[in-house]
């Protein structure tokens, strides 16, 4: 069992007009919703790719309940979701027939009290310990400290149990000072943790800051893991053409599932980035392309590099 | 009791964000939602006005569940949704801070099954004979016939009950050649049943199609009646500047219960001119503005037309 956190899960919506035109009026096309939220897209990832996951996070209102609805129809995971009292966010991406592209408008989330934020905790001290690695994915709702994946990143080293961080900003600075044993920023994440726009320098830098492990996504150049068994760089074929979106999510969920099976680290890495591939080229955006990845997992160029430092 | 039908009921849900600017991510810095469709903020708009309103129409999915909440929390309200398979539509506004400006997104409504529309004229029999009125609002959800007001009117007048239409295109067509007691078209909806683009031309035309009354809502024209019992208009006193959203729901919520209080037809026109005006005053789209209301009912200037016919 593997635990993913989503402590801003979303109700992610997709709408088809023919062009998004401002302060006019359009008629949607087409409508499609799903479970939503960085862990709630790497559990599904995992789900497909055959593990049990159990999802936590919070979780209110309307659009809460059809969160739990859409989870209920994938077998393999398990609903450990805490309640909140306000609604769970939703996300609205507006896609244009014409063009393909996408206007988002992303509500901000519920805000959640202490005494919610404390029974998470609660819940998530029960639950790490009968898991074999923990997720703790995207941003934080309001409400919640910034310091919180510093927490649930103690919790889960005092407990023995790995722990991988996929945030930005603040939340990720302190949650790195808690040591996890994996990071997985992009490049903007990592140049804003690090002050460095120059991957392999930041990846290093990530990893004096805290993180026993990094692996930077640094989009169609593929994966850069620094680690202490060694220095990867993973590289896709060719450059891919699609929609990124959810393409770190598959990539997290892809050094997960390795981690679990004990994989060495170049086949994590060739996964992960096959993983990712296969999301920028499914044809609905979070999805995978499952014969591109099982096409695209023996054609990852795994290299390993001499360190630096 | 008075009987509102709103056959496509909504989710209206508004967004603020700072200014939408396509294929770019937004932070939507307020929600709001509420129950709509034309048949729900009429029903509302007359709750506010001290009447008992029983809302009927199709109602489905989490959608429907938030509209149904929602209807709750107004004691007036008696809720005869009737459940049908697919979701209730959600319809955003997304507001901009900068310029007021908004740009909507309609979803098109759940398609209504044959066994599903059967299920609703019987409810809607049951529903009418213990009713003072009756008011049909808005448009047709996929998979109801295009003749479907057309029925419901007939079944209004069969149980000696008056109905009014508020619908465009060839609903409105088809629901006026049933002969209803009153229809409030606005001027492109007058326009486009009688092909004529001169209100007092096209109101009579109305008429002669097979409407009772018509009342025509002119936006800062106000109104233009015409019935067996004479011809108005109805002005405000001076333009009046805000959001015209609801402003055609309070109007239609002015002329029921007007017609119900079996007030003379200048009173129910000034009733209706002032709410809608009242309408575009107030500060959110769809309500009004009860100070306003009460101030400009007595300021409505209602003047007798000699008739052209």
């Amino acid at each position: 069992m593997i635990l993913t956190v989503t402590l801003n899960t979303a109700l992610d919506i997709t709408h088809r007009v023919r062009a998004l035109r401002p302060h006019t009026s359009h008629r949607v096309t087409e409508v499609t919703e799903r479970p939503g939220g960085k862990g709630v897209n790497v559990a599904r990832v995992l789900a497909a790719l055959g593990h049990e996951v159990t999802v936590t996070g919070f979780v209110g209102g309307a659009t809460g309940r059809s969160v739990r609805e859409g989870l209920a129809d994938v077998p393999e995971l398990v609903d450990a979701l805490v309640p909140v009292g306000g609604p769970t966010r939703r996300t609205i991406a507006v896609v244009d027939e014409l063009s393909g592209d996408t206007t988002q408008l992303n509500e901000p989330g519920p805000t959640v009290t202490p005494t919610e934020w404390q029974a998470f905790q609660e819940a998530y001290e029960v639950l790490v310990p009968s898991v074999r690695a923990v997720a703790l994915c995207g941003s934080l709702p309001p409400g919640v400290p910034v310091g919180a994946y510093a927490g649930l990143v103690r919790t889960a080293k005092a407990a023995g149990v790995p722990v991988l961080l996929d945030t930005s900003g603040e939340a990720l600075r302190r949650g790195v000072a808690a040591r996890p044993d994996l990071v997985k920023p992009n490049a903007d994440e990592l140049a804003e943790l690090t002050g460095s726009h120059e991957p392999s320098r930041a990846t290093q830098d990530a990893r004096r800051r805290g993180a026993r492990a990094v692996v930077a996504s640094l989009g169609a150049r593929g994966l850069l893991a620094v680690t202490p068994e060694g220095r990867w760089r993973a590289t896709p074929p060719a450059h891919i053409h699609g929609n990124p979106t959810g393409a770190g999510d598959s990539a997290v969920a892809g050094l997960l599932s390795g981690l679990v099976e004990q994989l060495p680290w170049p086949d994590r890495l060739a996964r992960a980035a096959a993983l990712s591939a296969a999301t920028v080229l499914a044809p609905v955006a979070g999805e995978f392309d499952r014969a591109a990845y099982e096409e695209l997992v023996g054609r990852i160029a795994v290299t390993a590099e001499v360190s630096a430092a």
